[in-house]
């Protein structure tokens, strides 16, 4: 019996990479948090202290720099990729790169002034391996609510359930999506925009007798309009918006008498939440391989 | 030689507010923070565990949510002005309410579907007194940026000094501005989207030799424009971003040889950050009383 | 009318200063994060864009991470002396230097290695003018808890009250206390160890009618102990503990009939949370000046 | 080709259950962030909207409470395991529950009255299976830093490279790990305590070459005291702790002429950060099953 190594990987998180482009008046802004790792044949530097088939973090940032320059920013998954190619290409010891990529949205002001946007975060992983490429699009922090059209009832229950059912509640979500793409030929920033719109006017145009019903409705519709992509996968914390209680309140014979609360006014709670994690895929989809290999969040 | 107590408030913090408006199908949502404070005659409650005169901060947040039912909530200042003075009338101890509050942005997407908005928060502070009342409108998580037209060169130099003057810098600022009305007869709604406007455009379209005047002229630009506010006061870190070096690079004789960065990658920075925080105010303003008194930020 | 610069200030926030004592074999660490910030006679910066009178917040980092070194840090306090004296002195048209700093403890496993110790952090504010000098010490993030031995009953009532009269609650807070001293001549470590000590022990010995009268026993025993100090001020949560309710469990003829819930089982909530403010003065106590003048948290 | 349910889990995220055991004067208090997820053939409440097989994620946080009383917390694993076993009991459907618990440390300061005590956190990951249960078990946040006996050097080049080599500088991190047990015969609380010594203590004494190699040394440590560890995983930023330079201060003919920096004065970064994932195993550990399945962090 004796202790190996296990899976492993490295790299520099959380490069903050702002590329101006200047080349007119008019200039533009990418503005990316940046996460790079290699996977491979790392044994040296773990068992017996040799970083010779180690390429530094450090070096992985210049690079991540520098490709902002030497390769440009068409779309985060382009770049990604370039990249992702690059730090492979240099390690012979690493059998995959991940470059982990959020996109941070300006508002333009003027020809070289921005706003920034807030909103939802626009996201990719892509995996370079040596023998097959994955990229899995994605957003996170889009915050939505409806105010009715939201039931939930007809659960199961057991002694320690004392939740009421109700035909009429607040429905509101922080979603994380993550949609993996079969391939490589995807018009990138246009795929997005429109996952986006499905996401949305599904969410705005449906009726929800769950979240989970929801999440799968949202999730259909992208794999409906989106050929490229193979599955889809959600992790969406309930944001519960309780009604409170005007009930306890000694309004009798007061102006106040008569205090109703009709779905009207809610306390929106922080924890605990609901957690939905699920995915949405095509009965065809190829296999995932590694695409999916520490992405954060649902499995 | 005695202790004494000092000066002193409490109250409920943080109250997360959400009014929907559901009369008609086109619902409508204010999504608020809410807390409140009250000042005043305490020495019971603090010296001798007397109890009598301390309205709970459990009923400070029951009024809170009430009054988004019972006054409901036409902009931000006007809701606080009305629970201020409530808290006020019912607490006989006390000689001020402060209510701040901040509102989240949402973008419609239906009759009752929305999607969280992001960008800026907008802000109020109101301080109801027996004899005086205070509005301190705001905004906070305003992050601007632009990639030129920004100078810092000649300054105070030490031996201590290494940083390098610049004609061209990229100038990006997350600001917090809080200005103060001369009065309460003001459209509250219309005079926040004319700050904001003033703010922005400001910031957009002149050239700046530090934050120190880009800020003052920001708020020069909104008391000139809004009659009824007598000062505005920023808190405006300057996120600093730094031009990556490209010079030590090992590109001669590489395809990527004379790679150079001419404003064109940066890395942002977290830590450490300049801080501005200044004011602009009429010199014919009249006294700010306790308006200002335990506002977060600068004093 | 016109407008006119109002009250203002800049600096360096957050400066993340490690020093290391390595004379000997036994190194020693002390691991702050400092901010400085300059105030006085700057409308040229503002109103003109003149920088001649600004020593830049690069600079004033500069100087605060060769002090950990020329002046060494034997005291956050002293440190903080030290760095606003400089700052004061270079910068003729400055007025005040106020330098906060915050300290993280390590608690040493070795000669030279390390582990965060976590709990409270220390704290200063340090003023430093042209004609006087402040010293506020204080600590932050300590978080205390008493199970029992804590009331709230005898309030005032309206017609929004619901809470109910409690003689036995969990009382749980996170304190941020600053105390002012009355002069510089104090041995700044065993002042603060004694204050912390007093803070701890009067909370776990003293019953509690509210959390205003335990903050005022609090300070009046720091007041009682430690003669340099002329005042102390608090902010504190209240952590609200809610006791869960189990009586609406059907478990009636199940093996867990009969669960009970005795102050045994609460939920800890995170918003909202009641916010206590007070201060606990000497009535001798010699003016505070500018002491407490931008000084986050309570006025 | 259509679109079908992927994998999916669903539960109550971060219920903060505080458990006071007050049987005697001497309190004891357990103070736990606990949420819970089920998975198994919930199809019915996605594609249909039927949630008559979903036990409400409502009652799971009402069972995590309940058992914090019924069941106790001995150990957060044994409550883990127990408050598991229950939820897939009463939920057909499932086929298997997840646990996790984040346990914060408290110290006594009296028979009833506790401070914080910070630093570390215990946690634990426990899946219930119909078939098989696994138990992992894990700290976060524990910040360990030596100031020296750390080299860098001897690593992988390429022409983007230009971190110098370094035979003395400052390794620091903030560590995640987690190890599986073998089976659930286990003291946890003595099993916990013991892996937290290995880890501190081998920090503590032995060179770095690499932060691999140090984590590749706790982990062995660990593997070697407890029999019962299958394997561990560890995700650790390398949280940079950057030389200051003083080299470009004009100190000539002043007093500090002279001023260097040898390994004395550092400035810590916040981003990017190295990120080190690694796993040590035995080389006969039985199989992983889906004990790593949907585990934040490192796969």
């Amino acid at each position: 019996m004796a202790n190996v190594l296990g899976a492993n990987q490295y790299g520099k998180a959380e490069n903050r990479v702002v590329r101006i482009v200047r080349d007119t008046p008019r200039h533009e802004i990418h503005d990316l948090n940046v996460s790079t790792s290699l996977r491979g044949d790392f044994g040296g530097a773990h068992v017996t202290g040799d970083q010779s088939q180690v390429l530094p973090t450090d070096t992985q940032k210049n690079t991540a720099f520098a490709y902002a320059k030497l390769h440009g920013i068409s779309s985060i998954e382009d770049y990604a990729l370039a990249l992702g190619t690059r730090l492979l290409d240099v390690t012979p010891a690493a059998t995959q790169a991940q470059v982990r990529v959020e996109e941070y949205a300006w508002t333009r002001l003027g020809q070289h002034a921005f706003v920034r946007r807030g909103g939802e975060v626009r996201t990719c992983v892509v995996t370079v391996g040596r023998d097959a490429t994955h990229v899995v699009s994605g957003l996170q922090d889009l915050v939505v609510l409806k105010s009715t059209e939201s039931e939930f009832k007809g659960f199961l229950k057991d002694e320690f359930t004392t939740l009421a059912e109700t035909d009429d509640r607040i429905l509101a979500t922080s979603i994380v999506a993550r949609w993996r793409h079969t391939g490589t030929d995807v018009s990138w920033n246009a795929s997005y925009d429109d996952v986006r719109d499905c996401l949305l006017s599904t969410f705005s145009t449906t009726y929800s007798r769950a979240l989970q019903e929801t999440l799968y409705l949202m999730g259909s519709a992208v794999l409906d309009s989106q050929r490229s992509v193979a599955e889809i996968r959600f992790s969406a914390p309930n944001k519960h918006h309780f009604l409170v209680d005007f009930s306890g309140f000694a309004l009798e014979g007061t102006p106040h008498e008569g205090l109703t609360n009709d779905g009207e006014v809610f306390i929106a709670a922080d924890r605990p939440y609901g957690l939905i994690e699920t995915a949405v895929t095509r009965d065809d989809a190829p296999p995932a391989g590694d695409a999916w290999l520490a992405v954060p969040g649902f499995v």
